[in-house]
């Protein structure tokens, strides 16, 4: 408030500042990752959750938010993954707009809202070999049918500012890419909002080879209608310059001038300068139990059942181990939880203690969640892994040793595994995505004398569980759950609640695989059936299958699908036609069903994906209860964009799934005529 | 000659048929593998190749190959890079014209040559994740600067037919794509001679979704330019149908019979309806010994050297101990060689009795090339393991313990291993890139009792050679040699000749770097240096270098560079430069180098690679001898597809490197003005 104040004394017309930051899945209460709210294909939880990161943030006195980021992801290897809803168009946008109306609401003046800042425009996620930074390789058609419409749903939602990426589109970089920023986001998409470079961007295109300098970087963004240089001092040295000489018009700096105006204008600042900041709502909003109720149910919603052989929920009656190097582990919030605290996490071994208190309960690290000599290169944070596993440290064999002892005396092993936070996020791609060595090491030992070990992982990316899920009991995919972590995660163990995430990304068998996506284009000699084939699209050593595909996931209830039915087998594009099933939980628990809707356009004129997500909702039934689950399928579900260059569907046969995961078989078919 | 006599006088218009077959490497006389022909930098050797393959062809009575393959080829996943040059587009494009001129000659008429054939376009070897037959993704200008060039070189060479690819193109099929085929390869290269389909890929675009049903497809393709539709009835049951309709105009028909007339009259059958068809030419030229002394010169300037501790070559003096799978092997000629006789090869045994005829020999297989239990689905060739391994199946355990016990006693190990010839080639994508675990218990076993040991390996793939880089004392990569390849490396390993090849392709490090290639452009945020950096493009587990790069291979004769000379720190459209450097032999024996250009833009309308090779040259020189190799650059070295789209330069900056692989740092700069 001080620097505001300052700021406008100092300013001849008195003009606020805008804040900023990397508010990203929370200000101090922080959500689960992003990719872990993608797994709960529940964007109104998101919606919500993004109201309450807004809530806190705004009350911290910052107007804008570098949220959500909404770039489609089907890289493991790139460690960005986990700043992604995930790998489909259709359940990012149903994000980006949800996020979009958390953060900003109906009206961003309005008290406890914020701008928010639909990134990264355009296709970052597709770093060749999930390299970070890397170049970006996608047709034109690709681009728009898969990468475009997560950014065009949360402009649609009214995004009030855009940011720039830092890869190319069609080999020139995104943030001085003409055709990307002025045709495709202004013209086609309708933005006009506040197009912020990303963190030097613009810059940056002097290494890319794309600009010459800092003023032809400033010169060349500014004519892709860049409006504001993040952190490099192209545009605060160069413009004015490029002004007087003549080489740009003034006009174009007018042009962004004037929409960073009206963008204060929207967050009402020319009337509050200082907008809702204010310690003592900052007080009251942070951390409060609100929010934390909020952030427990969004993790709870976020984390994916993978497997269960019966071993899961624990009872309150059974000896319970919890193993492994995430019990006592806070930091399970993502590197991109800047404003939030670790220690505020609730961690396993707390949530055990409070949600199982006359339970027979033993915990022990048995190993550290990295090799004792890891290195994380060019990182600035501190390695705490001393503070975690002081046991480990002091007799590495006698902690292993405890923690078999441990598990030979227990009915139930929680082994709680997983990649560090520092592992994911921005500039952590890695060519290898098994966990350590140390760790499987300790699932091994455990296993030996226990074969009901339930591992709960903790990870950003997917990771390679081929071994696990082979000779694990259960595995709970956990993700990085934020604040509320412990609690969400012991209410599942404990059945409190049951698990019903499904996965927004496809776990890939290994590396070879990768990328491996479900929505992925008809090839002209697909792999069909199961007699061995040799001229078909295939690996000779790997299935094509992955391990896990997407929209997959268990519950403690089980739920079966009839046929589906459709209220006719052709439509036009004046009516719609209604695609049902009956789904029944035929379990003993009640339990929610992500219920899911594919389709697939036989043939057109470009080739189409094997299949799309087009609907999806979220059923909870009774032991035994069924309902009917509907989703009405019209012209605008079908469209994409043909070889002509427009939008639009085109006549012909169309196939319809309808299950619980992108691989069901449960499908029939229909005309558009 | 009787299908011909039989069909021409049935023929109302007494045409005669054309005869084309899948000649890829080598009639019945098998060169290398085209992957180890781009090992060679030789071009004039594939040329020579090239024609004797047309000889033997041409006295068999084929009068078109299908032949060469011309794709770019960066994920070594994918099976077909076999076929290829590599990943280089000016490698492959100066191979590709040297192909074409060896099967065609200055007339494709003249006796013993051939019409060639450039597949398959376009972009085929760009398949997603290395999977055969999958989508390709790359943005047009990718396609125009790295995937193109080649196709054109064998256009402008000449070629009388291009083949289509499977591989969709900004998401439509190749074959039925108007774009592709009317506008890139009719109206810019200029390609008037037959274009047909791959095999079966106008009837599979029904399988791609982008034709409704045959009729569709023959109607797409037809559109597009496609001649000659291969092995699906599509043209011959739906074109007359759709002529009748009026769908498509007879005039279209007309177009594509023209051109194959024309292309029959090109090869001179109206006049010699058999052309060279010839049972006394065909016994006098197949296996001659001036095919097989060319067949044994490529293989042996084919060989790369990837390490070398002073273990090779041989001395006749030595007591060496061949081991492994491929000592016996005489399928050594890859799955391409379909009109070849295996038993036409000289094996690793057969050529080291007859070379080393006077040293002291033995001989162990130790095990299988494959693990026992190796099935190859869907493939037809029978498991010829037992044949070759007869001891191994008979006594795994006595096999290994007598190679071990060879290997004790024997001043030099020579191993050979690498991958079974049905695991590379068309259809055979594999996930994973290390050698089976039984060759490398092998490899273990040996090293064990002996540490020189230089292995031999026989493979399509770059594998992943990590563990055998560190342990082997040496490497010889040896491709898939051919009918002369056991006569070649023996040449090689007595040191009678010098290895000279350099690798075409990257040779990762692991499963997770692929793709990687020299040539990438420059990003935003490069590594640099070697101080731990954080936000930079880089892995964090592993390098961002390869295990081995793009043009690297080693001599038993050593080189040295002096630094990079310029005639001119400056150019302009109207002039050239010179670059120049010493180059000496500092070693103890005769040896060829191949010095490398390499020059990058370094800053531009689009992004650049960070360097692209430019020419090349082989250099023999005595030991002592020095001698100035020069390359000339002008405008015509420096042109791009610029971002308006036209082709052509910028001024700026440059930069150049001559040295002995794509990873030199001999480099210096200039401007184009």
């Amino acid at each position: 408030m001080q620097i505001q104040d300052a700021y406008i004394n100092r300013h001849p017309h008195h003009i606020p500042l805008l804040f900023m930051m990397d508010v990203i899945h929370g200000y101090r209460t922080i959500f689960p990752a992003p990719i872990a709210q993608g797994a709960s294909f529940d964007p109104e939880i998101s919606k919500r959750a993004a109201s309450v990161a807004a809530r806190e943030t705004s009350a911290a006195g910052i107007h804008v938010v570098f949220s959500p980021m909404v770039d489609l992801v089907r890289d493991p290897r790139w460690g960005r993954v986990m700043e992604s809803t995930g790998e489909d168009p259709y359940l990012n946008s149903r994000f980006a707009a949800a996020q979009i109306h958390g953060f900003q609401g109906d009206d961003m003046k309005e008290d406890g809202k914020v701008c928010g800042c639909i990134k990264h425009f355009a296709g970052y996620g597709g770093a060749e070999a999930g390299r970070e930074y890397n170049t970006v390789q996608v047709s034109e058609h690709t681009f728009r049918e898969y990468y475009l419409p997560s950014y065009e749903a949360g402009i649609k939602a009214g995004a009030g500012m855009v940011m720039t990426s830092f890869n190319t589109v069609n080999d020139i970089p995104a943030t001085i890419n003409q055709k990307l920023m002025r045709q495709m986001l202004r013209e086609e998409m309708g933005f006009d909002g506040v197009l912020i470079s990303d963190y030097a961007a613009i810059l940056e295109t002097v290494a890319h080879g794309a600009s010459s300098d800092k003023k032809d970087a400033a010169h060349k963004a500014l004519l892709a209608g860049v409006d504001i240089d993040m952190m490099t001092g192209c545009y605060a040295g160069e413009l004015a310059k490029l002004v007087k000489e003549g080489t740009i018009p003034e006009s174009l700096i007018d042009e962004s001038v004037l929409r960073i105006l009206q963008l204060k204008n929207q967050l009402g600042l020319f009337e509050h300068t200082h907008k809702d900041a204010d310690p003592e709502k900052e007080a009251r909003y942070i951390l409060c139990p609100e929010h934390r109720a909020l952030a427990r149910e969004a993790a709870a919603a976020s984390c994916v059942l993978l497997k269960n052989d019966k071993v899961l929920p624990i009872r309150p009656s059974q000896k319970v181990a919890f193993i492994g190097p995430y019990i006592d582990n806070y930091e399970i919030c993502s590197s991109w939880a800047v404003t939030g605290h670790p220690e505020d996490s609730v961690t396993i071994r707390q949530a055990a203690k409070e949600l199982l208190p006359d339970s027979d309960l033993t915990f022990c690290h048995g190993t550290t969640l990295l090799p004792r000599d890891h290195v994380f290169a060019g990182f600035a944070e501190p390695n705490r892994a001393e503070e975690f596993y002081a046991d480990v440290f002091a007799d590495p064999e006698k902690a292993l040793a405890d923690a078999v002892a441990a598990a030979k005396t227990a009915d139930v092993v929680i082994l709680c595994l997983g990649e560090h936070y520092l592992q994911t996020g921005e500039a952590t791609s890695r060519t290898e995505l098994s966990l350590p060595e140390n760790q499987m090491e300790l699932f091994c030992a455990v296993k030996t004398v226990n074969p009901n070990v339930a591992v709960v992982l903790f990870n950003g990316h997917p990771l390679l569980l081929d071994e696990l899920s082979r000779n694990a009991a259960a595995i709970l995919q956990a993700w990085l759950p934020g604040t509320e972590g412990g609690h969400a995660i012991l209410d599942l163990l404990t059945g409190t609640k049951n698990p019903s995430g499904k996965l927004p990304m496809t776990f890939p068998r290994n590396m070879g695989q990768i990328p491996i996506y479900y929505n992925h284009f008809s090839t002209g000699r697909p792999l069909t059936g199961t007699d061995p084939q040799r001229f078909v699209s295939k690996y000779t050593d790997t299935p094509n299958t992955p391990l896990f595909p997407f929209g997959y996931g268990l519950s403690y209830a089980e739920f079966s699908y009839s046929d589906v039915s459709l209220s006719s087998d052709s439509l036009t594009s004046e009516d719609s036609i209604t695609a049902s099933v009956q789904l029944k939980n035929t379990g003993a628990c009640t339990g929610t069903e992500v219920v899911q809707l594919y389709i697939q356009d036989v043939a057109a004129s470009t080739v189409r994906p094997v299949r799309e997500l087009k609907g999806f909702t979220r059923i909870t039934l009774t032991p035994g209860e069924t309902q009917t689950v509907s989703f009405r399928i019209s012209e605008a579900e079908l469209a994409f964009h043909r070889a002509d260059g427009s939008y639009g569907t085109e006549p012909g046969a169309f196939r319809v799934w309808i299950g619980g995961s992108s691989a069901t078989e449960n499908g029939t078919g229909f005309t558009l005529r």
